[in-house]
């Protein structure tokens, strides 16, 4: 059905090589007939399969990306970047979503590289990631972003500082005079929420309680249990540091309007207009889609330096609920 | 670098079509024989080229989608339903941004089919679509979603019932005593736009006021301006209609804190947190992009029945904005 470029030649009344000298731009065609294969060519409307072209030149012009999820502003954010410098340097990007299960992690990095993208930007739901070795070796470049690769790969790796982000957030609580900082995180399996407890616990020192720590799947039904009962302990948390942005919407929505203080870990739309706004501390997830991107292709480039380790600052944004005081705490708003 | 059939076939000590069938599943070699054929295909990392074998077989497995921003959250949803669709069918997902360009998205769609692409989702930007008829005719199928092609293209499309949802917002301020209804909306040049001031206009009747329509690009700044002319009229506007998520929440942002009843046009995630909750006439992405996936398959599967033009029902959510009456409208919340 589709045109061919034979169906060209025959059109316009030349050989075969004419045509694929007009259509890839060499010399050695008369202008005149040039003119008359072009005219063919737009009748027809025979395109160069480009996917074909590529092949034969040994890549496929595409670029990888697994995140977790598309639907979750700060991956979809992220994505936006990745694609935009994607775009920038003439290839395409396909992309996937694990759902933070690590075995469709693992088939979608293979599907792509089965597909031989010519590079993979990877947030990992899994922490092996000795599948990917042999993928490596065939020459590969794969940068992991947000989160890195599991024990034994030594390839580039873009991450937010999330201990300092951590310790930051706890520390502004502090400063406004709470002892008792509780945090509600997801599960400490995953990297990010691991390294966020950490600056937590570091950061608080002998404030540490366990009894104000929950780690759990971010469904609204768990936390709100899981403050109940921090909140009916005999000293209660006057302050809550929320492990990224998921927890802190599932929070304030557990709250019911119940004023707390309370810190974020990742920026979100609306939290400006919310009543205190909630003040975070922010990633920015555009910044680290490029910066991934721009290191995979300096890779393709042929950069075969040291692998990177790149950790990106995040930074205090107050907007009201991270600066109530232990005594504005406990009532409704 | 990467190890070909031929490398395996030489470790193997086999003929390379004896690899060629174990790879491929085919009959005729000795269990024994194949044993050895795998063992030496994972020592030395053989994986099939995916893309090349696809292309002989004249495909790409491989999906377009050009949306406007995957960034905007509308977009990032129905982004995530496409791909899950795309994948359960065994193909991948090439997404690419317009960002409301008509030039960008015509680049990313002859990109796309360059590459040879199954099949096209498309969220048009502009509304010349003539560009597309030679693809169509090579048979590719395509499906417009949430907004249709330009004139003369007869595709598959899905779009939301935008009167029809118009309708129902106005209907439903109208009902809480208002009469002065402003509507806060892109420009008229984008089919959604269009749409709902139609349907807007259309339930007023009588009661439609040019002066209470503002349809600019959103900007903050340009939104608070046209507010302020409104509110500064003898009889000025009770009730808003905002004509997408980003408009109620810049609108939002520009009445800071002033009282008005409200009805916003799509669903947003901390609509039900804000003081009041937002009310809303919501779609579903997720829905859109699965229909529209839905029917690109059917058409691959080789449907060639006429083409379908879909039209989701929205559904308007109270929490409380558009249920104000004109009395608690104007005081500072």
């Amino acid at each position: 059905m589709r045109p061919t470029m034979k169906d060209v030649a025959s059109a316009a009344g030349v050989a075969l090589k004419t045509v694929s000298r007009v259509v890839n731009d060499e010399p050695g065609v008369h202008p005149t007939t040039a003119e008359r294969v072009r005219e063919a060519i737009e009748r027809l409307g025979y395109s160069r399969n480009e996917s074909a072209r590529m092949l034969r030149r040994g890549r496929t012009a595409t670029i990888g990306l697994v995140i977790e999820d598309v639907a979750d502003p700060f991956y979809a954010g992220l994505s936006r970047a990745v694609e935009g410098v994607v775009i920038e340097h003439g290839c395409l990007l396909l992309s996937g979503s694990s759902g933070e299960e690590p075995g469709r992690e693992r088939e979608l990095v293979e599907t792509f590289c089965a597909r031989r993208v010519d590079g993979l930007i990877v947030v990992p739901a899994g922490d092996d990631h000795t599948y990917l070795r042999s993928e490596l070796e065939a020459g590969t470049p794969v940068v992991f972003a947000d989160r890195p690769p599991g024990a034994g790969l030594d390839v580039d790796t873009v991450l937010a500082d999330n201990v300092g982000g951590a310790r930051q957030a706890v520390r502004h609580l502090m400063v406004h005079g709470h002892r008792r900082i509780a945090f509600l995180g997801d599960d400490p399996a995953i990297f990010t929420a691991a390294q966020r407890l950490r600056g937590y616990r570091e950061e608080l020192g002998g404030l540490f309680d366990a009894r104000l720590v929950s780690m759990r799947p971010p469904s609204s039904g768990v936390i709100g249990d899981d403050l109940a009962r921090m909140f009916a302990l005999d000293d209660p948390p006057t302050a809550l540091f929320t492990g990224n942005g998921r927890y802190t919407v599932t929070t304030l929505r557990a709250l019911g309007g119940r004023r707390v203080a309370l810190v974020g870990f990742d920026d979100f739309e609306l939290a400006d207009l919310l009543d205190p706004g909630v003040s975070v501390v922010a990633q920015d997830p555009s910044w680290m889609g490029r910066v991934a991107a721009e290191v995979l292709f300096r890779r393709l480039r042929g950069d075969v330096g040291p692998s990177e380790h790149l950790e990106l600052p995040v930074r205090l944004v107050t907007r009201g609920s991270g600066e109530l005081s232990p005594d504005q705490a406990g009532a409704r708003g």
